[in-house]
């Protein structure tokens, strides 16, 4: 089977643990349920559930309740998506090249069902039946963790605030992105490793190839942001420029943040030479990681 | 010890914990955990973590973690009052007289600082170190539940969005009330109940009490902002009407909300009966709801 043919068939699997976890747009409130299922359905390439489901993977062939902490990354990645594209926030109207929740459902609406997808993540974990408690609460912890406020997500998103309209700075550079998007890939290795029992150093070693996945993926990220025509990227290009973020291009150019993903792609493949072949599909989705073109 | 005395040592001891959960406003992203910090010591009443202290008090003398579980709830009550102040919700300028979050802060700030303490709650609960972890995950998947969307606090706000402009309905009203304040005031007593490893019957107990409060609760909500004027209440009164909510006065009277008030903390009381004098403050709690004046 070939990489791309893997990769579908975890998307399916992925896709349809999140189908069974979401509320039916049955139940009341149907209109949330509905929104719920709009932003999660909305096209994501399920990046942290199979960064996930592949660390379990390269530890052991049994994982208790790792699809279910794989969907509980991409129900926060989602929530984050949904708070961040709010008119007080970035104030984006299209993602994946559909309108944006609150564009769809209203800002009320869309607020609410960022907190619905949050609150359920924690809900999903906790109530994993094939886990045993103490890595519940392990899985619980690291996920609230990266998703916090403390060198977590929600600091990634303030620092990012913060950073508009400063002079590009290399080190708020790092400071935002190992946040905003460091810390949720990361912990994505790790609720893997978690649920396929893994011993200390495999537990860092899936750690550090999280590291520089994520800071590769954040530096192709701003990338593609300078190159893309807004229609290829699904959202509006050339954003990060107009709102004057801090980005990887504005503080290094266009080379040399090309050089810096090389790199990082390279020493996420280094780290996981303990686990051979059990770890190829690791080592190709980071290349991919840097090779992508959206 | 009187029972104001009492409450109020209690109140102490929460927002001491509460302190010692919360980052310091000298940890980045300061401005965040200071708006953090704002919304949490503006002047709360702690009816949740009280209840909470006090359904544990009266299954036992001795329970694991209650502390940071009572914590645990007024973080996630104070993110939804801060999300239900936003602009493109409720739109309140005031919360017991002072400035809302947003209204402080700004509104990308106060949707992260409501993310935020959504996420804390979870994240303090996983790490209550003295707790086992199978009565950790049950006080997650608890706290998960009577926040979300099935029945949950998060149903009860759409369900509250979608009531405006509605004919007043008794059976709204009640999916509302049930779903909006009930279920985190049920979840409120559960908490302490797992905590102190209450029987099947003491949980079913303590649930039923929590309902009855509940309900009593938000009926004097209603009566009050009725009744009262703005400058009593500390935020902008009679907006209930002027919103059209579906309120107990709108489709009951006035008179006929009151006795039925009354009835509810009858019932409430009346569930207590198998603890005797270990619940003589969650008794005189029901009383004190029903009759508070803001």
């Amino acid at each position: 089977m070939s990489l791309r043919e893997h990769l579908a068939g975890q998307r399916k699997r992925v896709d349809a643990e999140l189908d069974r976890l979401l509320p039916s747009e049955t139940v009341p409130p149907e209109m949330l349920h509905r929104a719920m299922r709009y932003s999660i359905f909305a096209g994501g390439k399920r990046i942290r559930p199979i960064l996930c489901l592949e660390a379990a993977r390269a530890v052991s062939d049994t994982a208790e309740g790792v699809m279910t902490a794989a969907c509980s990354l991409e129900l926060i990645h989602t929530y984050s998506l949904i708070h961040d594209d709010l008119p007080a926030l970035d104030n984006d109207d299209y993602r994946r090249g559909k309108p944006t929740c609150h564009k769809k459902f209203g800002e009320a609406m869309a607020i609410l069902t960022g907190d619905a997808l949050l609150t359920l993540a924690f809900e999903v974990l906790a109530g994993v039946d094939s886990a045993r408690a103490d890595s519940r609460v392990r899985l619980i912890a690291e996920l609230a963790g990266a998703a916090g406020t403390v060198g977590g997500m929600i600091a990634g998103q303030v620092f990012d605030l913060e950073g508009e309209h400063r002079e590009p700075d290399p080190l708020l550079l790092e400071s935002i992105h190992r946040a905003k998007t460091g810390a949720m890939l990361r912990a994505s290795l790790r609720l893997g490793a978690i649920c396929a029992g893994a011993d200390e150093d495999q537990f860092a070693a899936l750690s550090c190839y999280g590291e520089h996945v994520g800071l590769a993926f954040q530096i192709v990220d701003d990338i593609l942001d300078v190159e893309e025509s807004s229609e290829g990227l699904g959202k509006t290009a050339g954003k990060d420029a107009q709102q004057h973020k801090v980005t990887f291009p504005a503080v290094y150019g266009l080379e040399a943040s090309r050089r810096m993903a090389e790199r990082e792609r390279q020493e996420a493949q280094d780290a996981l030479a303990p686990f051979g072949e059990r770890a190829a599909v690791l080592r190709e989705l980071a290349g991919l990681i840097v090779q992508r073109k959206t």
